[in-house]
């Protein structure tokens, strides 16, 4: 078969770049670094929305929707995050043909304004915790982007909540991370992440604790998938977001904040394309499978509509596509690229022998199937290969983290993967070292895989890699 | 009971502000004309979404996403359409720091950008139609804000197709206004809206015929509620959107666009809302059923959750308010400004009877009902009140229409309603002296109530009315 993308091995980068424009995911915008998602990326950011909207109303979070337009005196109360943001600013000087007296910010993040209107929003403490999501978009001036990783404009969910406690509001910013977050990414992308804690290098511009989840993409290198903060008292003072205690006293609350975006799209092409284009997680799949009328033949459209009614009926995602008119090996490819999970070929030759032949998109294997055994087969494959994708991936992640001891081995190892190693041997200065060597630390995490409450909890170990 | 909102008869747009505060659905942003879209009003925007998405893939457009940003120099390429957005763009002329060289419109609206990518896209007669929706945020300086109605930002879906020829641009723009837009306004909305075509001076900035839908609001005046534009060829030459035909020639596309706008929220309360508040009709209601613990008392909770279990197996939206500690009174008073179409009351002394009370927001009807007849008296209050929202505001604008022959004797009827008159006794001039008082020509419609293929076909009517 023709070579259809640059292979993996040959050149990472541009196999991504290449697997985008030919699986017709997105284009670049004509404003520097945004992008055009089109329908085929675009089915599929619906459907992660979906599964996590329901998880994240499911955590009792109420979707909003806030202003796109921030005055930039907003970002300025809170030291920290206007320094963090400044650089990235997008900024409305003019409307409706008249200068602005006060600059407008395209919001970066959403931290200042809903942080305005909780404090508008809440009295006393029966109206917290307030649990609060939006989807929207976000504008950061992008110097080096890179579709879905780093674009200028990015659609996401931002997350913010605000409590009665800091143990309250620690809880949620966790129950955020596993619950919906490292639930989604595993069961759903089928990415075996590692949730774990951002030294105080890396948190959210005025977060007292960033929670992150960090997958292994298929050259070794780590992306960040979402992040989940604890704003301590931070933007609760900076905004005046108080509240009347039980006992009387008024007191400021505490708040968090969480986001996920299309930079996961992404991770998900990088974690489970190969050299023929991406490959779905039937779970996640618009389209789960197709069915190909190879060529034009007695019977073959009606076996193949047929086929189709009844894996409809069996609840799952199909397509037909009988445009007997254009190659089918050109419509393979196609298929391929896009990375629907099962193709089910229907042509007159094995028609005649009562099969169809189903191809799994996660090996290549063809196989020829008994007409009524199609929608079993199908449905067993959908089941099966969802966790095969999430088992490759996981096996990748092993086989390329190595455990070391002290720093040199670390940066070393983090050339090709990534290096697990005592975040003692490491400390700020290691991670400045490091960062000079394009190599930063992804998070902390204890030796059991759990979260730590901080930075300097004895035995914690640090993921070392290059990151995207 | 207190008076809760300024009545309708003494203020309706005071009633209107009021209502919105009070059932919590938005507050102003704090960049003039900007708004936040509390999650009481965002839920019923999630459902339309839902509704309206449905009805968009049922007609086969598929969902894309380009970016907010668009360069200035695009929206000059088609001369109307510039001089129409130009007094209301948002412009971005610094960014990451320094000043643009080229300033950047934030999106009015996206005909532009779209027109450039379908250019790219679009090679053969075999890529046509090409047909493309967006859910996105908009930008439009507005300097008379209202909040639903006229809002610097507003999320909508917006449209964008190309075709071969003009037969199928215009059958696709009809498909649109009536199988979208009036299905889902008629049947999920519970608004009767009068599809029809908007005259030359209401055009579209760029079409060649804008299409619309009015809804009278419960004062008389108009609400256009959502538009469906043929473009002819306008932005295919601007954007050189050009394909090779069957016969081996190149042609210029035919292309439409289409949208509605969070709008319709305000539209929905001023056709639906009463002195009490919102009432949502049951299809859409986010909860159409709320379950109220009037007080404490033996089994009241039990027999409570009872209720909303089999209430939620019967597929109902149901929602247990068990909040005792709150005064029964205030939660009546806040279901009833939401909308909820159904309260169903739970307290001690009814329940000792075998009964709940069902209350109906439409008409404030109560009545007791024995438990074991809820679930049935609750389907079939839904089922019925959504119809008679429907034609409740039927009969409203039946009532508020008058045929009138003279252009006099219109401007005079729409001060109160509506006004139906002979397009040929109003004409381009009379247009402009309706509008110098205040009154638009809301569109125009065959006798048979069909949408006229011209201004110029004989015995045209045209709505007049005041308008939002």
């Amino acid at each position: 078969m023709a070579r259809v993308l640059t292979p993996r091995a040959e050149d990472f980068p541009r196999w991504y770049q290449d697997l985008i424009a030919k699986a017709q995911m997105a284009d670049n915008g004509p404003v520097r670094g945004t992008m055009v998602i089109r329908p085929a990326a675009y089915a599929i950011w619906e459907r992660m929305q979906a599964a996590m909207d329901a998880r994240i109303k499911e955590a009792e979070a109420q979707n909003a929707y806030f202003p796109l337009f921030i005055p930039e005196s907003y970002l300025s109360r809170e030291a920290q995050h206007v320094e963090g943001f400044s650089p990235e600013l997008a900024v409305v000087t003019h409307a409706g043909g008249k200068e602005l007296a006060e600059p407008i910010v395209v919001r970066p993040t959403s931290e200042t304004i809903f942080g305005e209107f909780m404090a508008k929003w809440i009295d006393s403490y029966r109206d917290l915790p307030l649990l609060l999501n939006q989807w929207a978009n976000v504008v950061r001036w992008e110097l080096r982007p890179r579709t879905f990783l780093r674009t200028t404009e990015f659609l996401w969910q931002e997350g913010h909540t605000a409590h009665a406690t800091e143990a309250d509001a620690r809880d949620y910013a966790r129950r955020i991370l596993h619950s919906v977050y490292e639930d989604f990414m595993v069961n759903l992308l089928a990415i075996p992440v590692v949730p774990g804690r951002k030294t105080k290098g890396e948190r959210f511009a005025g977060a007292t604790n960033t929670m992150t989840l960090e997958a292994m993409m298929g050259d070794g290198k780590a992306l960040q998938m979402g992040t989940s903060h604890e704003l301590g008292q931070n933007f609760a003072k900076a905004f005046d977001i108080t509240y009347t205690s039980q006992a009387g006293t008024v007191e400021h609350a505490w708040t968090t904040s969480w986001g996920s975006t299309t930079r996961m799209i992404g991770g998900l092409i990088m974690v489970h394309g190969d050299d023929s284009g991406l490959r779905l997680p039937p779970l996640l799949a618009p389209i789960q499978a197709q069915i190909m009328v190879v060529k034009a033949g007695e019977g073959v459209t009606e076996a193949a509509v047929k086929l189709r009614d009844e894996l409809k009926a069996a609840g799952v995602r199909v397509k037909l596509d009988d445009r007997a008119d254009i190659p089918f090996g050109r419509r393979a490819v196609d298929a391929e690229l896009q990375g629907i999970p099962v193709r089910i070929e229907v042509g007159p030759r094995d028609l005649a022998a009562g099969n169809a032949v189903v191809a799994r998109r996660i090996d290549g294997t063809k196989s020829p199937v008994a007409l009524a055994d199609v929608v079993t087969e199908v449905t067993g494959a959908l089941k099966t290969d969802q966790q095969r994708l999430l088992d490759s991936a996981l096996a990748l992640r092993q086989e390329r983290t190595v455990d070391v001891e002290t720093l040199g081995d670390a940066i070393e190892a983090a050339q090709t993967g990534w290096a697990r190693v005592p975040w003692s041997a490491v400390g700020t200065d290691g991670e400045a070292e490091a960062n000079g060597k394009a190599v930063t630390v992804r998070c902390l995490i204890r030796p059991d895989g759990s979260v730590p409450e901080s930075d300097e909890e004895p035995g914690v170990l640090a993921i070392l890699a290059r990151a995207y």
